[in-house]
Formats: C-alpha cells, sequence, structure tokens
C-alpha cells in the first residue's frame, strides 16, 4: 500500500504537513536493539527545517516522541510509533494555493485523483512526511551497524552544473556534515552555497544529484528477481520527493563501454577473498550484493514551488497564475541527504532480515 | 518475495534456464477478458532468442501454454497459469562456467547467497525468467487497452554513442518493430545493427538506453508516498537483468535547470482540461498520474557474458580466465524492448485495479 | 507482520498498555467519507475499561485523537492516525507479575521470543491494544453501512453454561446495548449478570461465546482459496485475545447431519433472487458471500489473570505461586463484543474493496 | 491475494479440476533442503482419489513434476514449481451442473462474483486445488523436521456421532496409515468405514472432525497481534473447502470452565524448562508457542454434491431439481488428513523463518 514500505522490517508513515503531527510505525524490529529518542533526533536534526540559510525558514524542532516499542532503552520486537507535532504552520500562506495549482507539484493530481486534498502545506505530499522515514532510518542504521559495521553515507554531488570531486571509499560524516550543504568538497560546497543563495534571491530553486555509499556490506543481501536490491533500492529513493532518476554504479554512463571494458574481472586478496578490480556493478551483481561498496545516485529536480510567477490553472477550471508564498527550500538537496541515507538503510536492514531467515536458517 | 510482483493485479514467475521449463501465475486478473495463448505468443515471440543475426542464436520457439484461468476463450478471474518448456538447452557449454565465475554476473553472489547454483544457462538468472514478465505482461496490456485505451511503446533510443531521434507523440509499433534492433529511426537503426554485428565478431558485447512512451494514461494512478508510480516503476524495469539506471521525464539533465524552466505550467485545453504545457514531469507528479504521456529511460549495459578472455577466479578460490562459451547476445536491447514494455504494463494495471479499489468505490 | 492487518484496507497497531499510548494507522481507505473523532468514539466506549461493575474497574477515559488523515470532516485518502493516550496505569501492581509467569498468559512466550518485555499491565497483550481495531472498526463500519447498508451486530450467546436464545434476523444494536453484559436475551443477561459478579467477588474468572450476525451483504464478497471469506474471518477474531475456537454457520454442530440434511436448498424469492432455504452455511459458499447472513461464533476461553492463588514459575526458573494483583474483567465477554464487530468489519470492508478492484473494474 | 499464502515460506497455487493440470509455486524455499519428486509424491498418495471405497472413484495418479527450483536433489533458494496434470477427467458428468447450482457448494457464488466459472468438476472450486499445498506441505514438514524435529500428524477424530479415542502424546503415522478411514483408534475406525459405506450407497455424505498435534514445537514462533500462532492457525484450516469450525486447546468446552479451572499451571521439569502441568491453551499462549503440543480441532461438513435429488436453482433464475452425477467423497474425512497436515506444515515453516529472521539475528 501506498504508506507502507518493507517486507520484515516495515515502516507505515502518517501525517500531514499541518495538522495533528507526522510520524511512523516500525513493525517486525528485532528486540534488544538500544535506542533512545536523542539518537533518532540527531538524524532528524539533520532533516529538520530552518537549518541553515539555504533550507526554508520555517521553524520546526521536529522534537521526537517514542510512544511504544521501547521499554527501558531497548526494543522490545513489538511496533515501535514515534510522533513529531507539527509547530510552526502558517496555513494562511497556502489560501492562494488552496484554489490555484502549482507547477508540477502534487496539487492537481492530488484533486484528480482523490476529490479532496489537504492543501495546507502540501498535506501529504510536503517533506514533512519524511520524518516517519529518518527516524525509522535511524533504528535500521544501527541495526545494520551492530551486525555489520556497515556505514551510510550519502552527500551533495552535484548542484546544477556544479560538481564535486569526492573519494567514496575515503569520505565521512564529518566532511559531510562539515558544511550547510553537504558537500564533501569543501571548496565546491562553498560555490554551491553561493548559488543556492543567490537562485533564492531571485524566489526560484535548483536541483542536483545525491551520491550514496555503502560500506562493509555482507555478501548475499538481495534477491534474484523482482527483489534485486537495486530495484528495491530504486523505488525506495524515487519514492521521495522530487526526485527524476536512479543510477547504480556505472549508471548511464557505463552503456557506454563495451563488455569487456565494462565488466569488473575478479581477483583474490591478500585474505583469499574474491574481490573486483574495478567496480562498475556498484557493489551489486545479479540483484545481490557482491560486498563490494554499494554507489547510487539520485537526480532531485529544483523545488516545484517557487515565489516567481507562473502561468496556472485553478481548481475552478480557469487559468490564473501564482507567485507562491509560504517558506520553501530553494533546493531540496542538503536536506535530502538523511533521507537518501534514511531508505538505503531500510531496504538493506530488510534485505539483511530476509537474508538471514532463507539461508541462515539451517546452518544455525 | 524475490518472484512475486504486484500488489492487486499479482504475478509469480518460475523456472531456471535449462530444467523443465519457465513460466508466471497471474493471480487477481479481472474475470472476462478475451485471452488467447496466440495473443501471448506475439509477444513472446518478439522475446525469443534466435530471431536475429544480432541476438543469441539459442533455437528455441518459447510456444506458451496456459495450464489454468481460463475458460473458453475468455479469464476466469482465478489464477492463470503459463508454462514454457526449454528446449535446446547446451548444458555442456557451461561446463567451465560450473567452476569459474563470470565478471560481473550472479554466478559469484548467487554462490555466495545460496551456496548452490544452477550453473547451466545461468539458471535463474537467466533472461529467460523474463518470459513470465512478458506473457503477463501482454495480459496486463490487453486490460489497460480495453479499459482506457492505454498504449506502451517502448524501443531502443541509444545503443553505446548511437543515440535516436525519436518522437514520443507519434512513434508506432509499427515503426518499432520494422527493423531488427527495434529502433523507429531508421537511419540510426541501420547504424545500431552494424556496430552490434561486428562487437558480436569481436566477441564482445554493447549497452545502451530503452526509452518507453505511455499515451492515453488515465488519470490518478499512482500513489503519494512509498508507492508513487515512478518508484513502482523504477522498481520494476531496474529489476530487469542488465539494468543501470532509471529516468522518468527529465531524469538528470533535469537537475541541471532552474524550478522556473523546469516547472510544466497548467494551461486549458480546446475541451477545457487542465494540461501542462511541458512534459518534464514525465506525466507524474507527486507520484500520481496528471495525464500526460509517461516517458521514462532505462539503461542496460553491455552483455556480461563475452568470448573476449578475461581474468577472473574458481569458485575453489583460484585465480584464472575464460573466455566464455555458449551462445548469448552481443546487446540485449532489442529484446529487452519486449520486457520493459510488459513491466510497465503489470504496474499500471495494478494501479489500475488499485485506484479503482479506493476511489471509485464510494461513487458507483 | 505481526501488526498489520488487511490488504487494501489496512491497518497497523501500536502501543502497551502503560507507556505513551496505544493507536493505529489506517491506510488504504477511501477519500471523502465523513468521519469524526466523536462517532469512532462511540464504539471506543463501548469497549473502554470501567463502563460497569463486571468490568475491569481501571479508569481510562480512552478518548481519541485523529492525528492525520481526515481534513475538514472528511478522509482524506491517505493514512489516518488515531492516539489513545494511557492514563490510568498503576504499575506498581504489576511488580510482582515482572518476576512471576502469570499462568495461561502471555508472560512466559514473550520472554521465550523476545528475552524481553513491557510487564507493565501486559505491555502489547494487554486488551488495550484492541482499541486501535475498534477505532479503525468504526470506520469500517461507516463504509460498508454507506455503500451497502450493511449491519453488524455481535452479542455475548452464552457465558459458562448460561446460553442465550437470540434470533439472528431481528436482534437489534439497542437490545445488545441495554444490559451491561450485552446479551440481548433480557432474562439470560441478568443471570449472566449475577454470575459474573458471583465469580468476581470468588477472585475467579468466566469465559463464553459471543455470535455475530451480519446482515445486508454483498454477494461475491471473498476469494475462492486461501483468502475464502470465512477464511479471513477466523483469522480475525482469533486474533483477538482470549479466543479458543470459531465457527461459521452449521459450525462443529453440523459435523452431525448428512449432506442431504446439511445443505442449503435454494429457491427463487419473490423478487426473483436466488436465496436459500435454510443457511447452515452461514453466508458463505465456496469462500464466497451468497447475500445471506453471515453468522459466526467465537469462544473465548475465562480471562487468564485471577486473584486466586495458582502454582507457577518464576522469570529466573523457580517454582512458586500467584496470586495477580491488578485491575482484571472478570469475564472479557462484554467488552469483546465491540472487538468482534470491529475485526468483522475491517475484514468485510478489505473484501468489499478487493471485490471492486477486480470484478468491478471492467462493467465501469 | 486469494492464491498466495504466507509471508516467508509463501506458495502461489494453480489450477482447475479440468483443465492442462494444478500445482503451486513455492517462494522462499531455504536452500539446500534434499528433495525428490518421490518424498512429495508420498503426501500427494494419501490425498488422491480412487484410494479407496470409501474415496471418490475418480482414477487420477496425480504423478507430479518439479519442474523448477531443485537441481541435482537440492533446493536452490528460488522458487520450486510442482505440476500435476489432470487425467481422468469426465465433464459430461458435469453438463448438468453447468445450469443447475449444487445446493453448499460454490456454483453460484463463484457466478454471482464473476459472472463466469469452469463448470467441469469443480473448476477451482475443487478439492484438486489442494494438491498444490499438500505438495508444498511436504517440503515445508522436511524442514520443520530437520530443523526441530518437529512432527506433525492428522487424524479423523470424529465421523457423525462416532467419536474416536485417541492419545495426541503417543499416536503415530503408521497407526493414521494403518486403516482407510485414517482413523488411529482402530475399532471406531470400522464403525466409521461402515458408515461410510452405507452413506455411499444411499447417495447421501457425512462430516466429521479431524483433529491435528504438533509435537517438538520450538518455543516463541508466532506473533503478538495479528499473526498470532492459533489466527493463522485457523486461516490456514478454514481455508480448505468444507470446513465450519476450529478450535485449539480447550476450544468451545473450555467456555464452560472458571478461570482457576482452565488456566494451565507452570512447573519446572527434571531439566528444569519451564511447562505446563495441563495443555488447554494448546501449545500456544498469547500467539506464541509454548513449547508444548500444539492439538487443533476443524469440523469439516458433509459434502455438499450427493446423488439424491434436492431442489435448486437454474442459471436461468427457474427452479428445478438437482440429484448429482459425477464422482465425489462420500466423506471427505480421510483424504482431509493430509491437506490439514499440509496447512499446518505450511503456517509453522512460514512462522520459523518469520521467527528466525527477527529474533535470531543478533544473537548470531
Amino acid at each position: 500500500m501506498s504508506s507502507n514500505f518493507g517486507t520484515l522490517f516495515r515502516i507505515s508513515t502518517f501525517g500531514e504537513s499541518h495538522g495533528g503531527g507526522v510520524g511512523v510505525v516500525i513493525d517486525g524490529c528485532p528486540p534488544l536493539i538500544e535506542i533512545s529518542a536523542e539518537e533518532i533526533q540527531v538524524e532528524l536534526n539533520r532533516r529538520k527545517p530552518g537549518q541553515s540559510k539555504i533550507t526554508t525558514p520555517r521553524n520546526e524542532s521536529d522534537l521526537c516522541e517514542i510512544v511504544s516499542g521501547v521499554f527501558e532503552g531497548k526494543t522490545l520486537g513489538t511496533p515501535i510509533a514515534i510522533l513529531v507535532r507539527n509547530k510552526d504552520a502558517r496555513s494562511s500562506d497556502y489560501d492562494e494555493m488552496a484554489v490555484k495549482y502549482r507547477p508540477s507539484h502534487a496539487d492537481a493530481t492530488y484533486d484528480a485523483k482523490y476529490g479532496i486534498r489537504n492543501w495546507q502545506g502540501g498535506g501529504r505530499s510536503s517533506a514533512r512526511e519524511t520524518i516517519g522515514r529518518v527516524a525509522a532510518g535511524a533504528i535500521a542504521k544501527k541495526i545494520l551497524n551492530q551486525v555489520a559495521g556497515v556505514e551510510i553515507i550519502a552527500y551533495v554531488k552535484s548542484i546544477k552544473n556544479l560538481e564535486a570531486i569526492v573519494d567514496e571509499h575515503s569520505v565521512t560524516l564529518e566532511q559531510v556534515e562539515s558544511n550547510m550543504v553537504r558537500c564533501p568538497d569543501a571548496e565546491c560546497a562553498q560555490k554551491m552555497i553561493d548559488l543556492i543563495d543567490d537562485i533564492r534571491r531571485e524566489k526560484d530553486s535548483l536541483g542536483g544529484v545525491v551520491e550514496c555509499v555503502v560500506r562493509n556490506v555482507p555478501k548475499g543481501l538481495g534477491e534474484p528477481v523482482f527483489d534485486k536490491l537495486e530495484a528495491d533500492l530504486a523505488k525506495a529513493v524515487m519514492s521521495l520527493p522530487a526526485t527524476k532518476g536512479f543510477e547504480i554504479g556505472s549508471g548511464f554512463q557505463g552503456t557506454t563501454l563495451t563488455g569487456s571494458q565494462h565488466n569488473d574481472e575478479f581477483y583474490l586478496d591478500e585474505q583469499g577473498n574474491t574481490r573486483t578490480k574495478t567496480n562498475r556493478s556498484g557493489g551489486i551483481q545479479g540483484g545481490i550484493t557482491n560486498g563490494e561498496n554499494i554507489v547510487l545516485r539520485i537526480a532531485f529536480k529544483p523545488t516545484a514551488t517557487i515565489g516567481k510567477e507562473q502561468n496556472t490553472v485553478s481548481k475552478e477550471g480557469e487559468e490564473t497564475t501564482l507567485a507562491a508564498k509560504g517558506r520553501h527550500d530553494p533546493c531540496v538537496l542538503p536536506r535530502a541527504v538523511p533521507m537518501v541515507e534514511a531508505m538505503v538503510a531500510l531496504v538493506l536492514c530488510d534485505h539483511l532480515l530476509r537474508h538471514h531467515a532463507q539461508c541462515n536458517l539451517i546452518k544455525n
């Protein structure tokens, strides 16, 4: 269904931008995982609005409450419900958007589908929905790290035509968090910040590419056919707002190589492990991890809601124009970084459990 | 699970390259749809090996049997099982690959995951698995066409650096099928054929991009959050063998535009319908169709199995080399075209039923 | 998964007896259904503790908050989250049960499964978990009634050896609600109340049977094989705490008849509809509704938690005795009535949507 | 969906009584399980028609073919497809039933739901559909036995008013298979056989109760809320044709006891294990196994299709009579025994994998 995700490590998000709040129910989490609201808050703070001059100034502390599923600091194995209340809602900003459809936004399609929508703050199509994903992702990350030392690091790879140089093998969370645009290439980061700041003043917006690397990946995660790991990863990140493209490993560039150029030849490392000399596969072969780094990229379009005047039509079916009020991100990329990490963590944690169920039952 | 796909129009594929056969069980199909083995065969023939000099010479007629679910030419509403027997298996070609892992293929990861694999013909990782998808897709296409006149047309957009010029609004199935590479740009098609024929002689392989357009799409298909239509389409096509990337609408190129350049402004057409002047959204906004054409692109890497000698390791953990025997496609793109159409049809048919269930119940 | 239920009309419950609260997320609800917290509260009040002298004296108002999914009094089609806070928790009552396992309760099995449990108030195994089911059931009932005039009425059929006489065709909600034991046979009801009151004083407990009738059932709901309607109903009610048996129509008694005695012969009623003279089928044939009343019965065992001293073992593995403190129902039946109605409503609403999706698509 | 069952060990059945055949696809099976068609055939032979004078004389050898998923005698971890062809179909027997609805059968409801049905042999509602379940159950049994020594034994407990005396602790498969009615109480069995033989000559039919015991059950299987083990078992067996009731442990009789009489007191056995003195819980507490024997009973109604003339209506809406031709079981119970075992095995195997995934991940 629309708001459920995962097979064994399964989440269900709820909530609109304005209203009682947003949150998530996580079902299938292993018991006895130590987790606190504070740990989850760290990830939510990376996602929250108002964290810098290049994000929306909406002022939400996004403080989370663990309503259920955790007892004396440990998971119970039963559903973990996490709730974040909406605070700084300014519905009046949306009065005009209640009747005029924002171009390239979800307003018109929600009305076409449901015959009703909560127009305040974009309702369910708001990026606030991702709070539940990021909170759940924090727990998934912890499990992945505890079980296998898995590291998931996403960062802004490009904004418009500015492309960063990043070494996927050595990039650190500290580098990513060292600047407000979350690009570990410091020099490029400053240019990106300036560019976003400029576009903000022009009441326009920018897009870009987020890259994500996963290190210390166990071999054998993923499934052969429909639930290939790259397929589930593609769905996961393409379900984030504003995404237009997905690549794993060599991606679209890989289509210009021949097989003999593209194939990742095998060799034995010093420990006798089967490794690949190159990693155009992006860590996945035949839908299943081979132990090399998973590398993926996601294209985010420029924010649809802009202050510039645009042609549009009204709910009542009249042509009109709209210069959107409200507080919007001139570029979603910096806040998309923790969202991407969360979605990747959710997929990997689910497949970790699935693999364990099917392939480790007999050995144990 | 790995081999199930869809929520309401749901398929389950089975079978390995060599062995009893391959097929599919389709559950949830509406009753009273007229369907015949002949209609399904038309699509299977577009997918089958040996259809031209640029595909694998393996000679399989891929004749399908409808085992259940159809009675007196109409669907019963109960599961439709379709079976295709394997005929022209030459397992001896694979003796070497039983012990040596093909670079960038699924051999090593299957062994890592399961501790066993059917090495004959690639087993479950063979493209023969897609027979079930294409057969099910034929039925999905028929339902989509019958209910809403939906047209799904995929074609080869590029091979290596050769890129075709195709008008998504006017391209026809006849144009696609008019040449063996399934590229509707006749001039470019010939260059592609020549290039593939050259690489085949070099025992190497090529990749490229398949583009797919869907016309006459009903408004309102898709869901707001995890099951956004673009997310489900991404998963669907990224679950095909050899895929490395996915784009919807403006894709990665769209990240270089500003919001005011990228947004699709609304207008009213002569019938008073809300339409968009441009279609960078690719027919989907907020996860839900807006009635414009759906346009997507998929990157296929060059075929991993090649006759050229490559470095690899053996199952027993020794470094060695492999020049693969067997009959393999020098380029999967021409046969990937019906596979892409099938996966897109399966997603849309499933969402058509889902939308009907939730949003048309009360109106009726 | 454990805490998800339904295919299209899908719920996910969360929460423990003591802690932040309990609730439900409902996904897949049709849009534009008018619903208010007050309407849901009516059902929750039938379930809440402290409503009479024969239920637990725990004093919870169980006031619900609709956190999301409803806008200006109507459903949005997106997830409806409903939250009820825990108020009157007396954890100290459970100090002894933290270390001593209650016989026939979930304490020991939770510890065996998870290695941890929230022992306060029974945690997740508490009947408070059913708050989310009852709240969701209120919405399901409304949809069923709006679409097809469906009526769902459950009542206490027996307590211990006291069995009520009830006419399934004419019994009304008013009759059920006219006494605190929810038995529409007034004479028998008083005997039941006296019996429960007696057993309460003895610090013991009682069980019984709830019967449920569904009237105005549309024909065609249910599926032929695994998701036969009676199978889904059985699962639904057997997932309620303290259930030990399920019957549809003739039930176990029907096994003593011959086929010619048991079969429901068909006839045409005055409107020319195909009807059955008898209803030993309980409204379902081959897994699918035939339009006659659905009639089912559920056995509830006597409450496990009792004040009488019993032999047991401690968490540390020592034999001991336990006379349970805390506030417990001497008989769960009166409060089980709205739970049964809710589970039946959830199953029927889900199948209504499923049937509509598959079998009404083409007609429309 | 209708024809899918299970979460991790997942099956999908297909096929009608007359037509190409019937079968099953099993997805999620652990790899490296040794399995042969011969082993599966043993179970199918217990289910097949024509095995004795008290079953239908339809002569089907029901020979199974493993089409995929097994390689060199071991499971691959990928889908296992099993096919049984229909041989001895006598469609002409059903000509009358093509237009006249059998009372208490699925004919009328299938027509009401789908507007079409395969009337030959009952189509999808035929007990031949259970071939796929029994085949899959054979594999599930093997896994359960291999991992934990689990034993599943079902038997006929009663036919009409004849009730057998069986000791659940000691009953053996050999005792069950020692007579054609599958009742381990030899004396009662003979009376049952005579009674069925009599009713067969009267062109009438009989029902009864199947009891099933599971021994050596691991602790901790099952889930706390909707997927309580008894709920999933109830659904599983109530999805078998002709079922009308389900009991676990004390069942309906348990409702006449008080809590102090009903509760299973704990004690420590000689090995220091927490055990219960009695087993009214039927091996499950709070939805989760406690390691005691699982004991359940299922009510099967008398076969609906009988040779005696009955009142009915035709598809065209006219009142008429029907004395059914065709070859039918005068009592389904003897052949229901392996079906019940299969469904119980499927549920337990699925929960074994689910439990392993969630609760054994961290320990390992």
